[in-house]
């Protein structure tokens, strides 16, 4: 098949050999100038390799994407909305068909959130009070109701590997007061969703919040750890705050996180975002952003995006990126594509979306053998230079 | 690669071997009953098999379809309109990327249309002579002309193997003079068409026009055959009449197309009407049916369309269609493309218009498997049998 003819971009992935070793997280080097790390995390879909980028697939579907699409651009492990898959088709429905690997014919493995994110963050909040949420679903208005077991009893339905305890995230800026609200809450709903939790065939994770305030995460950090986890997250960042302010608290609050265990950035970023993240410690990402871009006619390369919908690239005949092995890239132009956008044909969207989720995971393991080499700092210093001269160029024009 | 894990609904299909058979059609075997034909055509890009349907990429993509997809759902051979593809992004630029096949990265042959049918049902015409068209752009509302000479230069420059003389094609019901009418200037302007031909590496098909007046469409036959072409096309029918209507035409009209030259129903139809038309003699369909289906939520099944959308479906973990090979039968469940439709996720059309095709080129196929075994009559007769069974369902609910 033509769209897995050059295999240079599917990333290593091992098939769950040792039950045993079930959400063990081995890791496999350290970086010797940074806080990064090569990890492998067993789950019972397989093991992936950290650092890791997941593709959002919302509705169980990342858009535009065929499985086998996924496969070829480079997808270990995905993740889905537990909010939006909850609302709909319903978790039992999902649960009818087999779980959501079956659902969406994805045999690797697959991350959900809680849905807490999305229910601050979409639904008409009706009430909030220390042991949950009401809230008015965003498609048909119903009133609906979400704690931490309920959270966890509809990813126990939904089957996926790893799963997450139910939170409050808070936007930035927030009070100091609302912070520790919300950590409060986050700290008390962790330990109820991992009293929740019946399966004993999936791992959940813990989520750290507490906004930018050093202490008041590591408060949250030592309650979350305290619990026990087989993986933590860093929730509420990319939430309001810059990117710059974003690093600059991760590169003192990871390092604090238990080394022994996987560590995930919720809702991250751009590529640059995401080496800068690994340099202070993070193993796992999710974001919209290349398939959103992808959607957009944005193409993600190393000279910063195309723009598929500028008249420079008419009669373009070069891919998108040079030396891209991804299907698009080996296929396409430019200049076709751009083609796509202009007349409203959706191969345009699926094309760049592919190759943009191709991006990120040459990008994950462009930094991943820069971390084996004990280079990633080299990386990271050009790929700095690169950003800040591209903001330059668009200063300038 | 999954895609393509199951080959038995790829078509045969023959990569050019021997350049001395250039556009010749071997009439493969006849069959007994009928007037229908095993056929195989060659052309630079390959020799395809015939009865042979050709998904429809308006645009030069078929909507929703890569390359490789349409390769794994069977497609041998593709249509790509030339009215579309001439106002944007222009031939002129199509040109420029070395042709439409590279432009879409399709490797297989191509057929383009004369953009005579587009001009005449989408643009506002300005004025219609003798000699050609003015009218208005239906994206950009510029005047533009396209007379016979423009209409081969035009397709010329997009490169297909299979190109069509330029005509006239009048909506039914149409009154005896316009009729006339239109197949004179279809006559004058096929001639012009031929003589407007430079290149030797594609095939310029003549046009029959007449509406359903059997004498009328003999007369335009003659006249076309008489200037001598590779191929012969019944253009203006699936323009207004009943599909009874053109099924009875075509059983008394397609015996006296040349047995020898491939015969090609335009813009034709239902998977009924394909059996129909090739129990009359005809070889070569397009339609954009299987897609716009697809994307409409409808997949075509030996029982009739799966409307999705119905509730029925919700838990339905059933394949569209039980025994199909296609991809998306190979791994999703109805309950699932519901979903995705409900959800307003691209993948449901994707993954339906995939199921449409490769369900098209399996008709297709199981008809060619009909003509060689002589049973096309039994096959034709169960077909119309379900068919009225169907209508009579419909009726009575």
């Amino acid at each position: 098949m033509a769209l897995c003819a050059d295999s240079s971009i599917t990333n290593t992935f091992f098939q769950q050999e040792n039950p045993g070793s079930l959400f063990e997280f081995e890791v496999i080097q350290r970086e010797a100038n940074t806080q990064a790390r090569l990890g492998r995390f067993h789950t019972p879909h397989g093991a992936i390799e950290t650092p890791v980028f997941m593709p959002v697939g919302t509705r169980g579907a990342v858009k535009g994407m065929t499985p086998d699409g996924l496969v070829c651009a480079g997808t270990t492990i995905l993740l889905a909305n537990t909010y939006h898959l909850a609302l709909r088709p319903g978790s039992d429905a999902i649960a009818e068909f087999g779980g959501l690997h079956k659902f969406m014919a994805w045999e690797r493995p697959i991350l959900t959130d809680s849905g807490g994110f999305q229910v601050f963050s979409l639904a008409t909040l009706n009430d909030v009070d220390d042991s949950g949420v009401t809230f008015k679903s965003h498609i048909d208005g119903a009133t609906l109701r979400l704690d931490p077991g309920r959270a966890v009893a509809i990813q126990e339905q939904l089957g996926a590997d790893i799963i997450m305890a139910f939170d409050e995230c808070r936007a930035l800026p927030a009070t100091p007061s609302e912070l520790e609200k919300a950590v409060d809450r986050t700290i008390r709903w962790a330990e109820a969703s991992k009293r929740s939790q019946k399966r004993t065939d999936q791992a959940l994770f813990g989520i750290v919040q507490g906004g930018l305030d050093l202490d008041l995460r590591r408060r949250c950090l030592d309650a979350i750890v305290e619990i026990g986890f087989p993986g933590y997250a860093v929730g509420g960042l990319s939430v309001g705050e810059s990117p710059d302010e974003m690093a600059g608290f991760l590169s003192k609050f990871v390092r604090h996180m238990p080394e022994d265990k996987p560590r995930y950035l919720m809702g991250v970023g751009r590529p640059i975002d995401l080496i800068r993240a690994v340099t202070s410690g993070i193993d796992m990402f999710d974001c919209v952003m290349p398939t959103r871009n992808g959607r957009n006619s944005f193409a993600f390369t190393d000279n910063g995006f195309v723009r598929l919908r500028n008249s420079q690239y008419r009669l373009d005949s070069r891919p998108l990126e040079d030396g891209c092995p991804c299907y698009t890239c080996n296929h396409f132009s430019r200049g076709y594509l751009r083609h796509l956008f202009l007349a409203d044909e959706m191969l345009g969207p699926i094309l760049v979306s592919l190759h943009n989720i191709a991006y990120y995971h040459r990008w994950m393991q462009r930094i991943r053998d820069a971390i084996a080499s004990d280079r990633l700092n080299q990386m990271l210093a050009e790929c700095e230079k690169k950003f800040a001269q591209r903001r330059e160029d668009h200063e300038a024009t």
